[in-house]
């Protein structure tokens, strides 16, 4: 069956064709990159050795960001650079950066572009950002696979059908919780699942879980760390507040207290009962859900402490 | 077959009652309301006049709001109350105002809360502005039945059949633009129509259409006036410029030029490419054309010149 | 000697006359005007018999806008008229208007558009905010008088000596707050000041203070309910917020938790450090102080339980 | 006598203390550093050449930043390291690097961060510009001289008078104006300057001063390029926008459409009198021209073609 998914495809393409757009993923189609995200304590000749790294071994680089945390003195970069052409093998590029890294005591994640990172979104009742990240993955504006859908509760299953993804509700009760994270646990590596995204999952993941499986991502329907918990469109228009906000972060096992990628904000008046709160609250929750999964799997975002740097 | 729509707004109810929160929606089911636009030369004693006629015959206003344009001495008004108590039959209404406006040379429009509008969406390549307002019509953010979608191209029938939305494909030729109109409004007369949205509709109206119907919605892909035309965001990116933004309006024979409804604008830097600038419109596109359509639709605008009041 | 407060209100109108606008304090210049400012159980016809009040006495209303809060079963209104070709003498207006409103149970207040109100402005280190509002007053976008100047730091005396406008230092030790505040209350009644601006003065007021002296304005520099307390720019760095805000709000005996009139926000990141976000943060603080100085001279703040509405 | 410049450095000294920040300004006091604005023909190896000649030289770069434009074929970079322990002096750096950079065919410029550049202020009528830069240098938040004011109106001597900074009126008539900027240009001469910023100053500059003086940053009082020309609020107004914008760019032959730095927006609404969007774009005028001024003096703008990159 002719499905919603080739079209847009088809018509997004026309679109940057029209416009006679090289865009992002076209260039990668191109040529594949890899990324290197690096942090280690600050000292002289970093960029320099970084970027030798690259450069002698024929690479070129297409974007290198580096930011310093005096403070912490901790030095953090982004280099990425195409494959074509590159003299290592993929498989050697590892063990080769390794040697330079290891005497800077350097943390690093390589990432290659071409790899397509498998999402499962998790939800409980509410359907805008799941329908949202899948109009965007459908759109090319994110580039992953959803095969797995979570849930604790039945109802979105028909979304799931209609873009033939696979749905699997898993209710949670106070006495089986962790019995049920061992199913989906399971579920994340039968399906080979590299990110979750909480997309208004409103249950609280154990510590146990998260030491686990650590690359979740969860939406928080407030401007944190204003209202945390529960309820927070109810606690603001309580407050009257004049500006509401959401908040995309890591989950850690302390609640809504992981290292946050991305926020907006929207402005409200007396005028705006909660359910206008929660309204405009779902138009923010889209849109940073979307901005932060998309910088996760453009590997722009390296975590350090309890904070982000996002690479741009 | 158990469709996305009836699930949605199981969704949403149960949400809204989950923050125990009484809607707007919810506070017109229980009660109609009926609001008058008015706009007439500015005078004394003209907000006592119209709140005299709404209490003598027993209204309850939930909303009144008004505004003076000094320079063009005129005053503007938007009042809405309660049907449930009012003495006049809706029938009697209009003639009882009239005779209180007349006096005052005031042009006004009556409106009934339960009244639903009916919409015909009109597109061309690109999907997201018509995803979005059905999934908003479909969550119940915007109160309106859209029977009917209009398209220059064949594209996006698969999404229309999706939503069992009846999809007219009319492609328009520069030899055969009156003609297909003439196909077009047929269409708006035969689905009964009230208002057409031009959802990415990249195709330009005859001013014979505008005077035949003059309810058309547009989403310039600009913040309006730059860029007006085509292209606005190669435009953009060769100006340079820090911020980008987007407009609705409604269209009138001069194009680009229609009285503004709504703008947003979101910051961009010299990192953004024109396709980078595309995918940033279309957020910003989604979100003005869907306010601009649910303002009008709560009979919340008054146009007067080529302005806009948009009472909130 | 010819001061730069003359200079500037001479170039302020030069420049409004070249655009030909009429300003609202031009136009209260011409016709000075009455304010009520109303709350009451909400029931039938409220806004009938106000506006009746007006217009029975040959008022013509300039502004009137109104709000129902449903959960609080409230109707809270602004109602501006002309003064000139009012029946009723000034004097009389109140005991007039208090006829209608004891039946209703309404509390109100009533203002004149000519009665200057008189601000002192507390200060500690920084100057920026009461720069700020020191040009403001001399542009005419704050409409009141700034005759007094109380801080707990001698520092910024040379500021009140260059404007005339006199300057107490009050220092405040752990043993002498209610001592000292006695001695506040007296400034503020000898210069029959109407509203304290605590423009950055970082200091807690008692709350026998503010039982004595309840109109207070305080800028708090950061997004409420967010980062309460001290030093909320360090706060915001370690949790690694992207965006920063500031708040302004009445006092209240509870700290940081009156009732918010204006809020504002800037984007950070990353590169931000914590003096980053202080500079930012003072052009947050200048702007939202001044917007809510200039709503509450206005008469366009109506407070009700912990929270406002605020008149457009 | 005892000014306010020394008070408000005093004052920011103590809150940055208070809050323990190391601002940058206070590291470049501890170490200077240099920084290079570089733009050539983008291929391989750039990034690791330019950091190899760093850190070759012992230097500790501080800040790297890149931005390859695909549709140029441009890399642009802007590099800053620390003058400590750089084993080139200063002299010897500009011929060493040009020995890199001639044969990529590289455009480069060379600062130091210890250089004070030197600031003519021009206005005409209006203040609000004019006393935000001076407040700002006074603050530290910009790092510049201000010997000298030029202005075709008398009326602000005053205020040059209050701060100690020399003012020449220079009357400009339709048939003096070449006569006038050759005494213009003789006072940028004599008074060393390094950037004009033209702070409300309402007149256009002869493409042949540009010619000779071409680092102007001028603030215009428009989302450019909207509103072109004159009276951009009246503009605005009449064509009812619902955002109204400010941008900072420099100056070019070409009116209003020299390379864009900074730009920022605010929300109006139909209430807004002309007078309201003059008060408010005030507020736009004074931030976006200082952001503006601060990107440029730290050598963070690198113009190429009609853009510019803002390296943050």
């Amino acid at each position: 069956m002719f499905g919603i998914n080739n079209v847009t495809i088809l018509l997004i393409s026309t679109e940057e064709l029209s416009y006679k757009a090289i865009t992002h993923s076209l260039k990668f189609m191109v040529s594949s990159t890899a990324t290197l995200l690096i942090s280690c304590p600050d000292q002289r000749g970093l960029v320099a050795k970084f970027a030798n790294f690259i450069y002698a071994n024929g690479g070129n680089i297409v974007h290198a960001d580096q930011h310093t945390d005096s403070a912490a003195g901790l030095f953090l970069t982004r280099i990425e650079w195409q494959l074509d052409g590159f003299y290592l093998s993929r498989e050697l590029i590892a063990p080769a950066f390794n040697a330079i890294a290891q005497p800077l005591e350097a943390k690093w994640q390589l990432h290659f572009s071409d790899t397509v990172q498998r999402i499962a979104i998790w939800v409980s009742h509410q359907d805008h950002c799941l329908l949202d990240l899948i109009w965007r993955q459908r759109a090319s504006e994110i580039a992953a696979e959803i095969p797995l859908i979570i849930s604790n509760h039945p109802n979105l299953k028909v979304i799931a059908e209609q873009f033939g993804i696979d749905y699997h509700y898993i209710p949670i009760a106070n006495d089986n919780k962790l019995e049920q994270e061992a199913k989906q646990l399971e579920l994340l590596r039968d399906y080979n699942i590299d990110l979750v995204v909480m997309a208004k999952y409103m249950r609280i993941l154990s510590p146990e879980f998260i030491t686990q499986f650590p690359q979740v991502i969860n939406i928080h329907h407030s401007f944190l760390p204003a209202f945390v918990g529960a309820n927070p469109y109810q606690q603001a228009y309580q407050r009257g507040v004049k500006i509401i906000g959401a908040t995309a972060h890591y989950v850690t096992a302390d609640l809504d207290q992981g290292p946050i990628i991305e926020q907006e904000v929207v402005r409200v008046s007396h005028r705006d009962e909660v359910a206008d709160l929660i309204r405009k609250g779902k138009d923010l929750e889209r849109m940073v859900l979307a901005r932060a999964v998309r910088s996760h799997l453009q590997n722009r975002v390296l975590v350090y402490g309890d904070r982000t740097v996002v690479f741009e």
